[in-house]
Formats: structure tokens, sequence, C-alpha cells
């Protein structure tokens, strides 16, 4: 796996299948000329068609007035291999700091919004603004996954899931229990 | 770890060191003489103090009911050894069914609300209804952790997380980060 490994569509309403395991993204984000990436792991999918993921994002975070006002981002699916750039994307501001050249992102163009691609990441979920009820509350941002891509191989990523305090667990084995299910309920 | 370990309690601001990484949960609940429980992947950390979790509870599951009229439930945390009932309950409806006696769960008095904590769990957030306003909407449940209680060994759960299909991601390695974090991004 690497920046230029091939990506694949995938249908929006799958995007669970990376999402609903619960790791750390990256969402990036473009308004007026300026961009910005932040690190996020208050997240769930809330709806398969449309496909809606809900984000918790920070009044704090540069990003949330860029998004409120695009009302466009990127979720990007960093895995292991990304940890010391996850983690330094999330303790520094956008406000102050270009973070793509910080940290040495490779970007590329999204197919359906204008915030960016972060191409070394395993996937990527367009999103539009889908309902803003919820942001002055609990800046609570209800998106529509409106295109995703993903990489192909490895068949899952080794993803990073947040505990807090510095410590994060590491997506573990896989395990197939389909013959538990009725078909009904598989997809 | 078995279902008689003994559990401490943890202060309601750190209920997202469990819930943060995306694990799948068993919702139980309690109204007029009725209790169900039921198996979900879709919820994530809103706030920390009020300690706030959002959850999609579709009307279709017979929990909506209950959890809807009494506004409280449990969430619990269940670990690899529970995988088969995990499944079985998602796949039963609790208005057929009397899944405590199905899944031959052992429940316990909760200590602030009237839903049952299922012991063989590796925690417990009791949950209160804080907001109500995306219901109708999303099935989209606000509740506020109210009292916490988890096991202390093991440190970390092996918990589940479902990618769709059949197929569960089991939590992995615990990696140490913190020297890459500045103090005030720590807790």
């Amino acid at each position: 796996m690497n920046a230029i490994s091939t990506k694949q569509q995938l249908p929006v309403d799958k995007a669970r299948r990376y999402l609903e395991p619960g790791p750390i993204v990256l969402v990036s984000s473009h308004h007026d000329g300026e961009s910005d990436v932040m690190t996020l792991g208050w997240h769930s999918i809330l709806n398969r068609s449309p496909s809606l993921v809900g984000c918790v994002i920070s009044e704090q975070n540069y990003s949330h007035h860029l998004i409120r006002q695009s009302r466009e981002c990127v979720i990007n699916l960093p895995t292991t291999e990304m940890t010391k750039k996850v983690i330094g994307i999330g303790n520094t501001t956008g406000a102050k700091t270009d973070k793509f050249s910080e940290f040495d992102l490779c970007t590329e163009r999204a197919q359906q919004v204008s915030a960016p691609l972060i191409k070394e990441c395993y996937g990527h979920f367009e999103c539009r603004l889908y309902d803003d009820a919820l942001i002055d509350r609990y800046n609570y941002f209800i998106f529509e996954v409106v295109a995703a891509q993903v990489m192909t191989d490895p068949e899952y990523p080794t993803t990073l899931h947040y505990t807090g305090d510095g410590i994060f667990m590491v997506a573990g084995e896989m395990i197939n229990r389909r013959e538990l299910f009725s078909d009904d309920m598989l997809d």
C-alpha cells in the first residue's frame, strides 16, 4: 500500500463498511482560497440511502468555519502508516499553519467537491452538508456522502481508533460470521 | 474476564475512552414492565461534559419505543467472548422474543435508570435522553451518560467493530503515542 495505489469507486451506500467500525479520519476542507485538514474521531453513520454521516467539528477548529461556509468536505481514511501525521494534524491549528505543507500531504482533486483528497489515505468520502440543524447546539454536521473511492488492496485497512490520552487501538483481525446471519440481515 | 468480574465506577466524562473507538454495543431498555436489548453500531460521542452520546435506533427496533417512552437506556459494551450472542440479539426482534431469556443474559439493576445492566459485558453506560430533536427525522437519540461502570482487568476490552455483511473487525493492539502530544492535548 502506498500513495499511488489505485483506488476504485465505492457505491456511496457502502460507506458504512469503512466508517461504522469507528476509525479516526482526516477531514479536509476548502473555501475561498483557503484549505485545511483536521483529525476527527467523533463521527457515525446515520443512514444508508441517502448515505449520511454525522460529525462533531468543534468551533475551535479552523476547519469548522471553512466547512460551514463551503458546505462541503472530504472524509479521508488514514491507516497506521500515517499515525505520526494524524497526531500532528490533530495537534496543530490551520489558522496558523498550512498543514498540507507542514505534514507533506499529497493532495488530489476530488470528483464532486472543492475540498482536496489526501492521496496517501486508504479511502475518501466526498461530502456535502445535508442538515445544519445541530451545528449551533452541538457542532454537529450531518453530511451526505456524494462520492467515494477506496483502495482494494489490502481488502480491509489497518485503521486507528482513539481512546484519548495519547493511546490508540489499532484495527485487528477480521472475522467472518456470515453463517450466524439470516440472509435478509446481510448486505 | 468473566460475568462476575468486579467493575469500578468510571467518571462519566471518561466514556469516550471506551465508546470513541467505535465498538458494537448492546443497548438495554425498560418501560412499563417490558424490557428489551438490541445490537447497535451507529453511535458517537458528541460531548465530554455533559457526557453526550448520539445513537441511531431505528423505529423498526422494539427498543425504539421503550426508550422513547422511558427516556432511558443502558449502553453495554460486549467483547469478543459474546460475538455469537451479539449477532443473535441483532437478528431477533424483542416484539416477539424475550431476548434476555433467549440469549441467557445475566442482568443486574442499574444505579440511575430502570433499564437493566447486562452483567457479562465489559462496561455499562447508563443514559438518560438529553435531546429528542432528531428522533423523528433520523431516529437519532442524544443521550447523557449519567453513570458508568467498567471492568479494570483487562485494561482495554477486546471489542467488536462491524463492517456489514457478517464481517467484524476485532480490536487489535493498543499503542501509546503520548510522546507525540503536547500536554494540553492529553486527558
